[in-house]
């Protein structure tokens, strides 16, 4: 399973321009062998408050049928990185998924929004402008079963472990960490996510731009159920490919047993 | 809130002689200022399935009467590392904590049994001679509630959170990782752990010793609620003061709300 990390540089203002530039790595990954191409958050929008209204677009929109009509035509897996979403007169972060055929497989609106203000660090309020979805979201494919969250979303390990226990060997998450956070805890997060619930985790974040009002640390990355760094991006607009073997993941589990020998006569999770 | 993270080098097969290292080490730490004092998990006990009988005490036994008895002398705390504890038929894995008045102030028993069989690296099993406990462990101190529980343990992140949620702002873990997961996962777990749950952490490991059956990998460490390792072993016996702020924990989740900004509405983690 060829994984395709399109860390784009995005966000230019110009949202027909994004999606054209998206639509090219796509090809480019499509070229390349990838089964799943994945694309950042608001790959096609300013990752500002106030853009989220103005270049976000319903159901159906621009963006999604670019990304549906691409998947058909060229038979790959797209995680869609984020849109904003409208719907009446809520904005949401949204991601969509379209499967080898262009049908939508899974539409992922963020859950926890960004609320953050570090002393001397990143503020951002996401709940200023969006609203907030109310769905863990999974989904099948030939591989078997995927996580799909947004950025913020992956801070709360309740959300990781219930897309693990529904069967997800594979966590996706468009992300677009700052240069308060990124250097903190973006590594950090997918190691320790992967080996909490022994499974790949596979982070996209917009390359750097250091004109932008917030400024993505980049670096995504994909890590194995051990919590190895499989391959990594810098600051720069690249893609890095990966093949995935998820038997390694049952393999980690057989040796390391987390996920089977959680005391559940002690403890629960669930989803309410 | 002075914490003296006292990595023994322990296990010898003399128990007394350990016990009595132990002692000696927790007086310097009483000379430094320590209000917390931490040992490793099994600190007079070869970390050996085959010893934990012979090693093993009941309720009141040799090392927990010297601990006790050495708290009140001092007027300090102990987190005493764990030693076998008998009762019955059965042994468990188990730490005890006295107060400055040399009162027990909690008793936790590993819950989760340390069953690992890593292809070309570390085997060990304690569900060969060990019975698990069935309680999540936190204590009431003068600097507030505080979380414990024993290696493996820490491994399930439901734990750390529901100790977290009962209002823990610093977990103590007597472990011993050993050369096979500590390079792999110490550090980032203890990281991680802090970052989720938005409070110190402070493991306390064996020395190495290369001459064991087991090897424990050492590096006893804090580390803060924003994830930064606030001191650290290496692996020879040593010990290690570090002065907790704790009202770094009240910041840091202001700034970066995730235990407050957890969906409750859409799961859920509770004690059974």
């Amino acid at each position: 399973m060829r994984v395709a990390l399109i860390q784009l540089a995005g966000g230019s203002g110009d949202k027909k321009a994004d999606i054209a530039l998206a639509c090219e790595k796509i090809r480019e990954a499509s070229a390349q062998g990838a089964d799943i191409a994945v694309l950042p958050e608001m790959f096609c929008c300013p990752y500002e408050t106030s853009a989220f209204r103005s270049y976000g677009e319903a159901e159906g929109g621009e963006a999604q049928a670019a990304l549906s009509s691409l998947s058909r035509e060229l038979g790959l897996y797209i995680v869609g990185g984020s849109v904003p979403e409208l719907e009446g007169d809520r904005i949401y972060n949204t991601s969509y998924v379209y499967g080898r055929d262009g049908v939508q497989l899974a539409r992922h609106r963020k859950v926890h929004l960004f609320d953050i203000d570090v002393e001397g660090g990143q503020r951002f309020m996401e709940s200023d402008t969006l609203s907030p979805g109310s769905q863990i979201t999974t989904f099948e494919t030939e591989f078997g079963t995927m996580g799909l969250c947004i950025c913020f979303d992956f801070r709360f390990e309740e959300l990781a472990r219930l897309m693990a226990l529904r069967g997800a060997k594979v966590l996706f998450v468009p992300a677009a960490f700052n240069m308060t956070t990124g250097p903190a805890h973006w590594e950090l997060m997918f190691r320790q996510r992967s080996v909490d619930n022994q499974c790949f985790t596979v982070g996209v974040s917009p390359a750097r731009n250091e004109s932008a009002s917030y400024v993505a640390y980049g670096n995504s990355m994909a890590v194995d159920p051990w919590g190895t760094v499989l391959t990594r991006c810098g600051g720069e607009p690249c893609i890095q490919y990966v093949d995935l073997d998820l038997s390694r993941a049952d393999s980690v589990r057989r040796q390391l047993p987390i996920l089977s020998a959680r005391r559940t006569d002690l403890y629960e999770i669930k989803e309410v």
